[in-house]
């Protein structure tokens, strides 16, 4: 449970994925106060989701950057900025939209679909245990 | 901002994804305490995510039920779990896998994807103002 509270910082991993990387960045876009920034971006790192480099100008900021790990939560960032662009009227994310970088058009709605490629809806799935699966 | 800080709560909608309804039900599963778990069951339904409804039981118990809003959430709720298979090794997402109710099959993976189709990554897309864009 630890580790899914956690999660809760996806707010922070939401702004890496739009670039940025410094505390201060963090900390006026977010409006958090510092110490509790300060944990949360502690806990990222301790997670493996971001790590911290040099500042790529040269200064002695640190950055934070996102690893692989924190990269693979690409999907997760992009369904909540989905669902917040049909819901959320009037914040940041209706206001703006994704683009796929080379084509210039906007970017396809994710979708689950099964095996063979049918649409699934949350009535149409169920969680099972690996083992009860095969 | 205080709508996106409410997506801290979105442990709270996986697990009500998860068939959970009833207070005392989201207090054992996410071991938060009673103050803090009032607020955030309020403020999901202030937000529309969820929806007190009464017991189906015929009890006195109120139950929280995901509303259309909420069930829009599904995607993210995915993307959350197949990013805990890969990454949260030992927590209860890896040793459950979700599966279409029809095949009987685990689901695929969402991808994000352009109009025509390609596959995009993080690195593919880029944010735009809508007015920018069209």
């Amino acid at each position: 449970l630890d580790a899914i509270g956690d999660w809760w910082s996806l707010l922070i991993v939401y702004e890496a994925f739009r670039g940025l990387c410094r505390f201060g960045e963090f900390q006026r876009t977010l409006g958090c106060p510092k110490n509790i920034l300060t944990v949360r971006l502690r806990t990222l790192v301790g997670l493996g989701v971001l790590a911290i480099a040099p500042a790529s100008d040269g200064s002695a900021y640190q950055e934070y950057v996102l690893t692989e790990k924190g990269r693979a939560l690409f999907p997760v960032i992009v369904a909540l900025r989905q669902w917040g662009e049909d819901h959320l009227f009037g914040l940041d994310p209706g206001e703006t939209v994704l683009i796929d970088r080379k084509g210039g058009r906007p970017v396809r709605r994710l979708e689950l679909r099964s095996e063979d490629g049918r649409l699934l809806g949350p009535g149409d799935t169920v969680v099972k245990h690996r083992n009860a699966h095969g």
